[in-house]
């Protein structure tokens, strides 16, 4: 099999090395020259076998529209697109509708794994027809870890169902990781009792109800920076948690541990919090409490 | 009717005056020579008529602890105590079967109101017998708003059913002011849109259904010092807020609004938060994404 | 001053009548025949003096969009349309640029005050042009609670301000609702401690930092139903709670206790949970726990 | 190495054949007959090896208490008692002090690993003396999963520290298995989407970012009841999560995951919500929204 993968960043690039590894031939295309394959997009396409797949591996939004929109002009009737980052199920939505027109085929993969792909392999979760999850099933195959196929590759519907089903995986991990840390802060608090933190995570790892992978991780990060000294307690989010509450809200349904795992990270990033100035200035008006003034 | 009030601070000082004021005698003893009508406690209680009725507006915990035990031997079988104090209501329960064994009678009385209270009067919730709650009822008419004495006095139960509700009362009021509060940053967030902040809020006094008097203390506070820039959002929590919590995990019963509300304050007092450090290093750690050093 | 009122509902039929009795002529169209002024929505244009102003009160989204179209093609340059209903910001924005196009202004005005607005004035919140805004000023005079006109009126900004306004007060609205009904849960569930748990809401009507119009209602439906013996703990919600969470996720706002309020509501509607059948499931699973069997 | 086990239940039992198969020898004594190795506790005193150590595993709280008890009146000093069950760590606090007067020494141990230890091995918390925990090590050895003893094994501080740790791991393990059961009934709402629920838990078993020991089991549950149709979202809790939040609370730890989770819980046992009637009944007090009336 041989593909052609548009996005050679942190991800695309471990992407296309396990493909390799595994077998596919990938002609890979970049903006950055210096790890591009290929001059142009067009030059990409050419060197692909019909009907062509093109895996995109780019920034959610107006950077994959731009990909989708450029290849719609370059592509033909039989070829297939993957979107593979983190977009928005609706954009699937629009995006298949749009190639629908040239007859250009449209899947989308939501890929978890994060920088231990490479290694581990990559859990896939797919959007899409019958026919064509089953043509590139190599392709999946390569990426996904070892192991049977169905622990770590699932057709999950149609065009959308596989960012959909990324998008709540990602919402979940918010909550598990929030889990971890909320525990880790009760720990690290009562020191007095607890004298070895990073061993108790550490001791939790086998046996236990709460071994995961994110334990493990904990744990690894704990070891090369006990008590994080080095690290500030600044925590982005990108989109898929919050299309997660967003969701939520438009099926009436309940998500008070992801979305107080956002709220969390919202907070995280605020020098000051106007809702709690707003608070402040109310205990004081009603019962005299001092304010903490601005220095 | 003449009364012994223990403690003339901020909340004393105002509800002596509110009585006098309204025709209840006061001898009042505070530590603080100054502010003192008597040298001694027992100064106070020979100053009293028999049935004596002593007030206690002193901190909760340790010092109305011993203001309770200090008392107990001075004051005389048929005396009453009543604590309008913050105290939990279990101390209630200790005090009230301490205080027993010499015949001295107890009640709690929950106080609300704040430095508005001498103006206003105080929401009063009282805990104790009901022979006791007539017998002092002139106290009780005296401190209550004006109006119908059923709109701000209530006989709740027995002993430390006053300072039940009064908790539950704070618990509320932690969730109503962090309500307002969130919708103020959302307000303050979208000034492209918003473009009168306190003027909405203002506006929110007559005829919405949120008008109350917390928005009219918002009003105030933005008033004076609108965007709040000589605030920081530093908010300090008493006992009651964390009570009501508990209680609500004791007996099962769900509070997430007015959970959320303390653990807003918890986090807009940290300097910084080891939950969301170890957040950023599990980002870090699986997705390689970049941490905000520690400077 | 004489206006069309498009919807003669609850809430039309209430404005319909205070406007009047504030010195307003209302002449109104229902598509209800027995309540309508008008036969046809031309026949109530051309009932109106020139330059024109519709208020429409009909609900949100489909059917205002309706309206609005239909008006379109009746209503002449330098009319006003005024869309008083509950609909989206965003709405907002797409009327008034669809307007604009025949010189037909555009106005959202918030309405708080529900039934009792008829008797206490709505609270109102407007966006749209200065000039506009003081033209029709004797309508929002006229609905507006008796005081001082900025303590019931706000001109918040332009177009979509005041429905942006209207959604964060109703999103507060449902904090401030779940703050006090998890407080009588709480007293409720202590009724062996709480002896009168409708007279503790009841004294704290008058000197109380909770003291609201939301508490005075809880009283009246107390003394109605005692224990709400009638009612089912089944809570609908409106689109305005939603979009203010979505706004919050949108802007990075933290919004705790406006999601749990929703969240509640939401939970408030299940047969049963999928969630914490989930959950179940899993105790069941890892500690052999026993699981409650669908009958 | 010979020790006595009280409380030969679920746990205490699949325990002694774990210890028993891994060589330590185990006189197990249980109120129930059946399965007891003696007759009464002075009896399996009797039979242990001085120094004596001796393993409850019975139920928190009084029945602990009433075993530790018993206990005190027949070893001797130089002896050892471990509380394995999910006693609260105060407990330990009292009863390491109430044993110390005999010179009997005592350790907690939180044991993690349910049904499935017996086969996976238990992870272990364990605060108490070091000179003791290296005495006993043999039978932490044998309990704990294979593997490096750091990842099953933790000695966490002086006495309390295994439970508080255990305490924490409860705490976490009921905001995992809320995140999860989120993700799961989103995913279980939008069938028109994801076409594959089971399926899609499946496939996140290997490669993604939220694999987990419960994730595992979640799978397990569902391929044996596909969407759960024999199970009800009914949650009990026990002391653990509790004690996780009141310790949050008690140390200003902001803990929204954790508490939400177990309010999720409680909502899941009732009948109706009384807070919810408020609120229903507040919506049709101000709103006239029809309420939904009790049968």
């Amino acid at each position: 099999m041989h593909i052609g993968l548009v996005g050679l960043g942190k991800m695309g690039n471990n992407m296309r090395a396990r493909l390799e590894k595994n077998g596919v031939e990938v002609t890979g295309y970049d903006t950055n020259p210096a790890v591009s394959d290929v001059a142009t997009l067009a030059d990409l396409v050419n060197a692909l076998p019909a009907p062509r797949t093109v895996w995109i591996m780019v920034p959610a939004g107006k950077i994959t529209d731009s990909v989708v929109n450029d290849l719609e002009g370059l592509l033909e009737k039989g070829d297939l697109i993957i979107d593979g980052g983190n977009s928005k199920f609706t954009d699937d939505f629009r995006h298949s509708e749009q190639l629908a027109g040239k007859g250009i085929d449209y899947m989308d993969a939501g890929v978890s794994g994060g920088v231990w792909g490479l290694e581990n392999g990559y859990g896939l979760m797919v959007g899409g027809s019958q026919a064509q999850v089953e043509r590139v099933m190599p392709v999946f195959d390569a990426l996904r870890p070892e192991g049977p196929r169905d622990e770590g590759f699932v057709h999950v519907g149609e065009v959308g169902a596989g960012h959909y089903a990324k998008m709540v995986h990602n919402g979940i991990e918010y909550a598990l990781m929030q889990a971890y840390a909320e525990g880790y802060e009760l720990l690290d608090t009562r020191k007095d009792i607890i004298k070895d933190v990073t061993g108790t995570f550490k001791a939790w790892q086998r046996g236990t109800v709460v071994r995961s992978w994110l334990l493990d991780l904990l744990v690894r990060a704990l070891e090369a920076d006990p008590e994080f000294q080095n690290i500030e307690g600044y925590v982005q989010d990108s989109g898929e948690g919050r299309w997660t509450v967003e969701e939520g809200i438009n099926n009436a349904v309940p998500l008070p541990t992801i979305s107080a795992s956002i709220f969390a990270r919202f907070v995280s990033r605020q020098e000051d919090s106007p809702a709690m100035k707003a608070v402040a200035a109310l205990r004081n008006q009603f019962g005299g409490h001092a304010v903490k003034a601005v220095d």
